[in-house]
């Protein structure tokens, strides 16, 4: 450790408090540079014109404060030996992130051709924000980011869910007063509510109030500091406040007010951890520090006579024509200068060793955080899917509630990988509603507020975060994937669109960290979509959206996977695969109503290897050439299929039916658009190229045909899904009000074969007939009619096979 | 107003207080009896096996709160004379919100078949949660509602857009612990900084903890009054605390502190009203009720031994057997019994005249508000749109940025409906960087803290509000549309899928309104976003997502519009067009930076009438068949496409070429399966049968083909549009690397023209180079080439001409 960075009593020396102001300079002139610089990286020439890039892209006015917050934490690393991750709420500061990495070494050793010298620095400034080099945003790109910033709002959340198992990790975690607006921000301030001290590690929140947004003062930077205390500690939080523009002031004040905060948690660390875990007292008061500086501060005060240090105009590029004004012009290289290059970098353009010594070393270092780069952890140790197989006889013999069965397993996998302290089942208090309770065999909710006697299954620590908060459960679980670890996200399939948003961030950033050899991989964000349309006729029409499929399937497909088991077993191998994946989100839609179960364990297993395939046991095309294919995607649909096929054998038996189940929807996609599409010849031979094809989707019917427009058979695909009608009433109510209910799938069939239609007239009035008296029914009486409750599969007494 | 509600100093008298109890058990019971009963409603007879449901489907826990606090409002209402709204946030509380509509009367003059007696009281109780009657949430269905609950979070931004410009109202607004989890909720505290006491009216939010969810105890719940109160008023408010379970104590302390709350409020506004209002001091302390009681509030304190009252078990049916248990059955019929029927209801089932003689009369009954019914005030003045034309003598000869245009035309939307004040603009801190900046002529934005002598057009009132937070700006105006006003959200395209969820349930609330005629219409909810995934090149990948179209599309036809006006003088005219719909969600795509400018007004009126034509000025095919149709949507998309079509006129003068410009894509879709559909016909004599299409699109490719999939000509539609792939960079590199540039599509046409492959090969060439040209330029210069940037459209000088 280096001597002159320890912490005499009462701060920091008056020389490491210089040195620490120099590498703060020499952050802010990187930034400086990498907004404007083409060239002439260390001002060893007069600034000119040609010295400036054609385009200014980038953000000024964050930056300075986050490299304020970056040197004062090295310095608190070194201090203390900290493991330390930084979060970058304000993403738009993006060149202050890449500074600061740059000076510590960690990003030449990433990209060795910005090296640590004069030409590293042109080429450092020249690629920001520069065609063919580095967004202007703390991304995938940048070393020691787990955050990329350009979404704000949950810079929170994704530090608690680093800090979760990471007991000797302290997450900095910068937050913005812009992003402090958002409503997923002002949720997050309540996970410490779910945070043990004993195995969790600790999170230390900067909010950064510089006052303004892009146009606009902000609500907290207006807000007293009375009121803004008030409000932290009512949240359960104890703030400590460090403000002023006067740089030596605010570096001794900062240094100060860190090390009380490090200490604090260093206290409650040692003290929660000294006593008994199950007996520790109510939750413990987590330091906040509110970090108030001037916007754009050691910037330009004033441009044209217009305010700009301390107000909005700094938000962006303040100086935006250097290459037409020449005024404007000298007032950058005098902007520039004020850092004093001259006194930070050597000849060669190196940053002076003394300035340098400041920064940790090797993975001490956050640009090279392990954590924040994947992989430190393993896979996941894994249950013998078959131990959990559901028995089935024949198809339909046997009634099952699929969650419940991937409760169990979920219960071993817990307990399989108890010490390694690297799974978690997230969800909006749903785990139990959603059948998954046998995991309270195993764990328990994580809960640090008062416990009281008639609780049930709540614990200081625990596998299950439950929280009415999709944004957090969401926020949570990437920050606790990204480093390294494993999880599930149980939730509501209508309710998942709260987080559309943050899922398109998420495979945004899986897009770009695939191509970035030096990030590890991480787990896949596994989504667990039950409680879905078809089994929402209790709760009503706005508890019906399949929609999020259909924006999953606008990411990458390298990194999208959607899956429709069918039944318990299907559900277990398909879960089973996505626990074993990396660098993906898999979304598996399931119910968690009884059901019949179709397919034996083995069945299941190379059903869902296959992705589709024919269910042999409701076909009857012999392998021949059939009559009409009935295809089918979820659970429902797959139920009011073989329903509607027991209907047309019954009624129709010389009718040739084959019976396509899709497991996995991406397989419907030509094999030149994903991975896992079907080449034209599988596609073919399972959907016939000129057979009538009644296709029973789950979700939005338009999507099938999205996926299938290519294929050759397409005109003759007729789809029946969810048609956005839907209230409360019974389940079989709801697929008939959306005609996909085995009447109307069975007519379908009728209508499209050809001559059918006349010929089997009578078969049809009765379907119809059928369908109306149900309706009638169900409006009297309010339930199903019996014969729909206890429908079961009438054919074949041998073990289920797929036909893969 | 009647003499015994009355408030005599020190609270209100025990007479009222007891008819107020009364008034509470029945509602209560009447929740219960609407969970339970088909039959017997005022348990005449014991009760039976066969008076109960068959299916038990809706949520007691919340909803005594929900009565309780309704009865108390009405006594002030009445007291006080107030126009008050309630705005239910615990949504599963439906029986209770339509118990207490049909106590005032309210429900039975909208459903004349649910009468104030013995039959109407049967059907009301069969009808909840029963097929072919209502859902089990405060729904549009239930009177006096503006907010169905079925999704958490917007109860309290609803609240305040219900308010903002209602100077008169007083909005309660319940919210329970569970939302108050939520991301979205936790941010709108902060709505009183926006809040103007002289302009606006009051919510009172009554913050409502009874502790638990579905399984879990509540965040809030285990707070303490201290943290709750000191969180509270960090946020700007005033706490007052309600707690207990004895019913007249309660009702006692209520009343004393509704009391207290409405004062304050009235206070508060008098004093803000009676003085200067530039003048006005920093924001006033607005008060909130935190109330705390019991889950399951009277219900059964424990079954089979297990506490149900006051814990999560109470959240649904807490009897879930009655049919089956004769034990639980008797347990039912006592619980009912406990509220003592033969107290509140005569022979007849009328309720008791001095019970019923609590509520207001008239439009002062909650369940009667004109402002929760849409409609109460009328149309926009709108402005001539001639005035605000773009000059375009010939087609590209104009340069203009379609939103500033957009923005003077908006500014004299303002001014003319300044009296009316109906009118406000709503963005996440982007209008000016929208380029909507001349509304600021004719107003500012709304901001009621500190205001600085720097500070630029913020002001106490006005009709712009920012905010950095989606979900406030959708959530407030929703509140304002859902009462009857009019407005704009303006939104970054990709961020707009942080509202994903508040659409889809805004959406599914519009469709079931428009089937309930006593629903007045409301304004359509427009969106317009801009800073579009073509012009984000500079905030990089994660600013680029057009996806939210496709979320728009699969809800139902009748309610949903988008648009993609090409230049300045379309964005005017779908402007126009959008604010005089009702009862829609419009979405308009367009972009903000300098572009050339294509039809003038009358022609663009012509065009957005009819929702797609041929551009005449750039089609060479004279109204016959065309070698090829060059197809586009959005502002960029025409551009590449007219570049394009420039290029092989120019190289290959013989080709024809019909340039076709979709501004309402729903016109795409078959006329049978959206109202702006093209027939067939009129499809396919745009776009031919059997000529290829080069379909220049402006987000993701597939929704093109989910569109057209059926058309005759499908099969020759060639899409391209955004596929995933961005950076930092120019803004024409945007479009190469996506495939979507002048080059790329110019050789899609030669590919897909029949010999023209072979015969201009050479053409293909000449343009493959240029295209790898340009991206070593723009990666050597971090710039557009200038032949790019400045290119122009070398056909005609006539004046611009749709074909329609």
């Amino acid at each position: 450790m280096d001597q002159s960075t320890t912490t005499p009593a009462g701060g920091v020396d008056d020389v490491t408090l210089g040195r620490m102001d120099a590498w703060w300079r020499a952050a802010n002139y990187l930034t400086v540079g990498q907004i404007y610089l083409l060239d002439n990286p260390l001002l060893r020439e007069p600034l000119a014109r040609e010295h400036v890039k054609p385009r200014l892209l980038g953000h000024w006015g964050t930056s300075p404060g986050l490299s304020f917050v970056y040197v004062h934490l090295n310095r608190a690393i070194v201090a203390r030996d900290l493991d330390m991750l930084y979060v970058c709420g304000p993403g738009h500061g993006g060149p202050a992130m890449v500074a600061s990495t740059y000076l510590e070494g960690a990003y030449s050793e990433i990209y060795p051709d910005i090296s640590r010298d004069a030409a590293g620095l042109k080429t450092l400034f020249r690629q920001f924000s520069f065609p063919g080099g580095i967004p202007s945003h703390a991304a995938p790109e940048t070393p020691g980011s787990i955050h990329e910033g350009g979404e704000l709002g949950y810079a929170l959340s994704h530090a608690f869910g680093a800090a979760f198992d990471n007991p000797d990790l302290v997450v900095a975690c910068v937050i913005g007063d812009g992003e402090a607006e958002t409503g997923p921000l002002a949720g997050s301030w309540q996970s410490i509510r779910f945070l043990d001290p004993v195995h969790d590690g600790a999170v230390l929140p900067i909010l950064h109030l510089n006052g303004y947004k892009i146009a606009n003062p902000t609500v907290l930077g207006r807000t007293s500091d009375d009121d803004i205390a008030a409000m932290l500690r009512g949240l359960g939080w104890e703030p400590l406040f460090v403000a002023g523009d006067e740089s030596m002031a605010m570096h001794r004040l900062m240094a100060e007010t860190l090390d009380r905060a490090l200490d604090t948690i260093a206290a409650t660390q040692a003290q929660a951890r000294a006593g008994d875990a199950a007996a520790a007292p109510s939750r413990p008061r987590w330091p906040v520090i509110v970090l108030r500086s001037p916007k754009g501060w050691t910037g330009p005060k004033e441009i044209d006579g217009r305010k700009v240090e301390g107000f909005w105009r700094a938000h962006q590029v303040p100086i935006t024509d250097p290459r037409d004004n020449p005024e404007h012009l000298r007032l950058l290289e005098a902007w520039l200068r004020s850092y004093r290059p001259e006194r930070l970098f050597d000849a060669d353009g190196r940053l002076l060793p003394e300035i340098a010594a400041l920064a940790p070393t090797g993975p001490r270092r956050m640009g090279a955080s392990p954590h924040a780069h994947g992989g430190i952890r393993g896979a996941l140790a894994l249950p013998d899917l078959r131990a959990h197989a559901v028995a089935v006889d024949h198809p339909g013999g046997t009634m099952g509630e699929a969650t419940r069965v991937l409760g169990a397993y979920l219960r071993d996998v817990i307990r399989m990988n108890d010490e390694a302290r690297n799974f978690r089942l997230m969800g909006p208090d749903e785990t139990a509603s959603n059948r998954l309770d046998a995991v309270f065999e195993a764990t328990d909710r994580v809960w640090q507020e008062a416990i009281e006697p008639y609780d049930v299954h709540l614990a200081r620590q625990g596998r299950v975060m439950e929280v009415l908060s999709e944004h957090l459960c969401q926020g949570w679980l990437e920050g606790y994937l990204l480093t390294g670890r494993h999880g599930f996200f149980s939730c509501y399939e209508a309710f998942v669109h709260i987080v559309d948003s943050m899922f398109n961030q998420h495979a945004k950033w899986l897009k770009v960290s695939r191509t970035l050899p030096w990030r590890g991989r991480i787990a896949s964000l596994n989504y667990l979509l039950t409680s879905h349309v078809w089994r929402q006729d209790h709760n009503g029409f706005t508890h019906q959206d399949p929609g999020f499929i259909d924006v999953v399937l606008n990411k990458k497909p390298e990194v999208v996977r959607v899956y429709f088991p069918p039944d318990a077993n299907t559900l277990l191998a398909v879960a089973d695969h996505a626990l074993r994946t990396w660098n993906r989100v898999n979304v598996i839609v399931a119910g968690k109503q009884p059901a019949p179960q179709w397919l034996d364990m083995e069945a299941a297993i190379r059903h869902v290897a296959a992705g589709i395939g024919i269910l042999d046991f409701a076909s009857n095309d012999q392998g021949g050439t059939p009559d009409v294919v009935m295809a089918c995607a979820g659970d429902v649909p797959t139920l009011e299929t073989l329903a509607a096929v027991s209907l047309l054998r019954e009624n129709l038996p010389a009718l040739k039916i084959r019976v396509v189940n899709v497991v996995d929807l991406m397989t419907l996609q030509p094999d030149t658009e994903h991975p896992h599409g079907l080449t034209d010849r599988d596609f073919d031979s399972l959907f016939t190229t000129d057979r009538p094809v009644i296709f029973a989707y789950h979700g939005y019917p338009y999507l099938i045909h999205r996926l299938a427009y290519r294929r050759r058979n397409h005109p003759n695909i007729h789809v029946r899904g969810y048609k956005e009608e839907g209230t409360t009433t019974t389940p079989f109510d709801m697929v008939v009000i959306n005609d996909l209910d085995r009447f109307r799938l069975a007519m379908d069939a009728i209508d499209r074969v050809p001559d059918l239609a006349v010929s089997a007239a009578g078969v049809k009035q009765m379907l119809r007939d059928k369908r109306t008296a149900h309706r009638d029914y169900v409006i009297r009486h309010g339930e199903d009619m019996p014969e729909i409750r206890d429908w079961g599969w009438p054919y074949g007494t041998a073990a289920a096979r797929s036909g893969d």
